[in-house]
Formats: C-alpha cells, structure tokens, sequence
C-alpha cells in the first residue's frame, strides 16, 4: 500500500466546494471519479480544506492510498488527463503511510481578493468581491496586524460552528493593493468556518469608515460575532497553501 | 445628436468576438441590444479594435450617437444594469461629433499572457497561453526589442489578409515575469490582422531555443509569414488601451 499526495488548484466557481455534496458537483468527488478509472480501486480522497462553494484554491493538498505501480510523479499527468480545465494536479508525490492531507496539517494560508472601482470588473467577476465605494487602504493595512497572534476568535466563526475549541493562531497578515486589485494573505495554524471571510468583510468596513482599526481588539476581545463584519463572498477567498 | 464614448472591459470566453456575427453571439452586439431597450433607438455602435473569438479587452472603446437625455456618465450604469457579468461598462462620456472610435484612434497597447508551468493553471486556463517547456525568458527579452520601430510587418500578418499597407510602428514592447506568468506588452500605432498573436508566438519560439533573438530582425526583413512563429492562441490576448 503506498500513500500518494497531491497538490490541487481548481477554479471554484462551477463547484459546490470541495467536499461530496449529495446531487452537487464537488472538485473531490471529480478527483476521486478519475481516480477509480485509472487505479480501478475504490479510492478514498482526503483534503486538507474543506473549501465552500465557488472558493478557488492554488494549494488544496490531498492525498490517497493505492496499490497502483504508477510512479508518484506520474499520477499529476495522468488524473490531469481525466480531468475537466477548472481542475488541475499541480503535482504528485508519495509520502509515509501516517501522512494525512487534514491532521498533519500545521497551518494554511489563504488569500481573498477585492476589487475596488465604482464599476464591477469582467475578467475577476468570478475571482474578486466586488466593492463600489471608495475603501481607505490605509485604514485596513492599519487594522490588519491587529489579527495577528493567539486569540479566541469566535467573533469571527459562523454562528451555529460547533463547540470546538476556537482559540487560533494567525501568524501573518499582509494587505497589499496593485492599481483596483486589494489582496489580504493570512496565515494561520488553523481557521474557523468563515474565519477568513469574515476577517475580509470586517476589514472591508474598516476600508469604509464603519469601524476603525482601533476597534479591532475589542471586537477579538468580544467574541460576539454580531460585532464583526459582514462575512464577505466566497468568490474573493482563495486556497494558497497548507503547511506541514 | 450626442455622440458618446464608452471604455468597456470584457471576458471574451462566451463570445465570438466583438463583430456583429450571424448566428454567434458578439459582445457589439450585446452592448447595442442593451442600447436599444435604453435608449428606444436603433443605435449603431463602433468598436476601436475587432478582437477575436476568446480575445479579452481591459479598454476597448466605442461610440454612438443618440438623441437619449441620460447624462452621459450615467450610461455606463445604465446599460451595466442590462448586461450579463462578463461585459462591463468602465465609463461613459460625451465626446464630439467627429470623434469615431476606429477612425480617430492614433495607436493601441495590448498585452499577452503566457502561463509558464509543465502542469496548466485551472485559474488562468481561459486567460494565458500554456506552455510546457521552459521558457528562456531572458532570450524572449532580448528578442522584444526588435520589434520597435517602423517596419513593414508582413511577416507578423496571417495570411490571406488584404492588401493594404502593412506597415506599422510599435513604439513599446515589455516583457515581464512574475512567478509562472510572462506577461507582453506591446503599443502600436496600429497592429495587423493577428500581429500580436503571431508576435508571441514567435517570442514563444525564442523561448524554447527554436528560434534566436537575432533571428528577429531579419525575419521581419523577410516579409514571410512561414518564417516567423506560431499564431498563438485568442485566449492569452487582451486589449488594454486604445489612443486618441
């Protein structure tokens, strides 16, 4: 038995995310489907991320057992082969058989996008959250580093997330702005459902004048979600890379 | 009569070019359906440049003339509102009676994007040329400046094109790298029928050794279309600027 990694970017707009959905397209059940046919086995695809609808990813990492003889660098040429454009095996490797893609995960790093014009963009219609209003960048690069650190940030998890421990911590935070295009990198040992998101939305306000970035502790502090921002679209959030 | 100008930004993946077709949607014929229910009228539009099938643009321009009160900065929110996601109005304006989007047009910039990974990219599989083979991006630099000036560009012009002057003056030409995307820019007072295209193939094949950047000169000298490269493909070409 040999266990098989691969690293995965995929266009997120025609799925229902990463993971299964009952009579929904999902990018792991596409991987797993081309899996079969080429090992004939009934394989099992774990992912370190559990992207959600229409979230893009450059970095998803997977990873499988087989009995197939194909060499581990093989396997990108050959699923890719069977895939449809909006997925794509960046590369395979093999790693130990206690590797797991979501429990050896150490951290992930996440990017979400926004464009800022009084009109909407075309090209990153599917790949931007769109914002009209004039955002003060200043203002959300000020705010960013508030993040930073070991925080219970249940101000920032989708209410109704169950009662894990929501305690997390974001070892970087970066906001940079190329003409319209504002991105935020962010990294983290882990994030909560919608973490990235609303992080995004609440800087957004801060862009906006509706919360200033002094307030930012407080609102960590609070760990009352309602204090937050807007969770923000999942079309502007992006997979960039898990550590292990 | 009102003569208005509008710099539009479209994803060109859906359509068949900006040309009215038959039987094939094209993004003029988009924009001026959207006029008509506007403005009541049977408005003629004329675009600057006529991308091609899968030809992106940042900034093309066009213009009709109309007896519509609507402020002329309000057009673009107006017909915007009319649109599908992969068309969008930038700005509008009222330009003079003799302006003509073709006819006054004094030289345009496009850019081309090539996707340098042995694996594609899911993200940029509509937008960027792929290819395999590792690009030698200095030689492709050293290969771009060739094309500035004033030359008769025959050899960059697919053929079967009329017999009009080909002779043109590109004023501009950047190649730049960043991570896997090579990114060409080019300005001209005027480009020929797939010029751009054909010039990057031809920098493609500097890049892979097929063809050297000393090459360059005289194969325009030549004036033969099978001495230069490949016509490289709609989906990487994006036109970004037209000059008056």
């Amino acid at each position: 038995m040999r266990n098989i990694r691969l690293i995965i970017e995929y266009d997120g707009t025609n799925y229902h995310g990463w993971q299964s959905q009952v009579n929904a397209a999902a990018v792991q059940d596409v991987i797993a489907g081309a899996l079969r046919k080429l090992t004939g086995e009934d394989t099992k695809l774990s992912g370190a991320g559990r992207t959600d609808a229409g979230v893009h990813a450059y970095g998803q990492v997977a990873n499988f057992q087989t009995d197939s003889r194909i060499p581990a660098e093989k396997f990108s040429y050959a699923i890719n082969s069977m895939l449809p454009g909006d997925i794509v095996i960046k590369s395979s490797d093999e790693v130990g058989l206690d590797f797991h893609s979501r429990f050896s995960a150490r951290g992930k790093k996440y990017k979400y996008l926004i464009y800022n014009d009084i009109h909407p963009s075309a090209l990153l219609r599917n790949r931007a959250y769109h914002i009209s209003d004039k955002l003060d960048f200043v203002a959300m690069q000020n705010a960013g580093p508030c993040f930073v650190g070991t925080h219970d940030f249940s101000a920032f998890r989708a209410s109704g997330s169950s009662v894990e421990s929501s305690v997390r911590t974001v070892t970087d935070i970066r906001l940079e702005k190329q003409g319209d295009l504002i991105e935020m990198s962010i990294a983290a040992d882990g994030f909560l459902y919608n973490m990235v998101r609303i992080i995004a939305g609440t800087l957004v306000e801060v862009g906006t004048g509706k919360k200033l970035p002094k307030d930012i502790p407080e609102i960590i502090g609070s760990g009352d979600r309602s204090r937050a921002g807007k969770t923000a679209p999942a079309h502007g959030l992006y997979l960039v890379e898990v550590y292990f």
